[in-house]
């Protein structure tokens, strides 16, 4: 059950898109895509925060702190019971969507349709491997404003509001 | 595993009291102690935090949100490998102690060594299972100041200093 642990000490090259829903892509519906409730125990300041998720059927529990080139991010699958037990202290501060993963041009593109109070919210992310792809990369014309690090669009930010 | 999970809401009736070295009774290493190691991987205020514990061979995530009349704290138990995995994450938030409980009168006694840079520190604190039980106790002789609800004798307060 513990096997699954992951540690991450890097910086993420990612960028945000906002996504208008009339644009969504009709392919979208053939993708992979499974239920994100997430919610967060406790946040500070400097991006340090405890998350709890259940994305699909896995659950677990993600440690992060720091932003951009100091980022490190530590996780570990919790079973049921864990999870249960610590779940209501996210009272307040969750959020649901619907994530889609669309492989694109060797790349992964996640799209969240947020649930519930952002309903309408839809947001495309890319994370690519190193900072020349990112630079290169083109968006899909069905993307929309792009949001990269605006904290408007912090999943942290949006479980608080 | 995951058997042992607690959930808790309620006031804990409790009081501390310094303690100084040179009056600590030669009867405390009678009694069973542990060492305990630790440490917050976040905390806001209002009492929110996450806290992680290993204290003897039992290692533990607790989730506390709130102060004296609405307190909740919600604990699971870690496997050693979930505990390896997040302990680097409170790194500088940390705090060892070396903890001896000794039955007093119908209650328990926590003594707290503080090792580290608390080294000198001793607090013991004692739990009511209610209000009647509280007001009537009597400190034993070897207790020194009491203080109860001063926030720097908060765990929390000396694992960030």
């Amino acid at each position: 059950m513990a096997g699954n642990n992951r540690i991450r000490h890097n910086r993420e090259i990612e960028r945000k898109f906002l996504v208008d829903k009339e644009w969504l892509p009709d392919i979208l519906k053939q993708f992979r895509s499974f239920v994100i409730d997430q919610g967060y125990l406790a946040t500070e300041s400097a991006g340090r925060q405890v998350r709890l998720r259940k994305a699909g059927s896995t659950r677990s529990l993600t440690f992060k702190v720091g932003r951009s080139s100091h980022r490190e991010e530590r996780e570990i699958k919790l079973s049921p019971k864990q999870f249960a037990a610590l779940w209501p202290g996210t009272a307040g501060r969750r959020l649901r969507k619907e994530r889609y993963e669309i492989p694109w041009e060797g790349l992964l593109i996640e799209v969240d349709i947020y649930r519930g109070r952002h309903a309408g919210l839809i947001v495309a992310e890319v994370e690519f491997p190193d900072t020349a792809s990112c630079r290169r990369f083109i968006a899909p014309g069905w993307f929309g404003d792009e949001v990269t690090g605006k904290k408007d669009y912090s999943n942290v930010r949006l479980a608080l509001q």
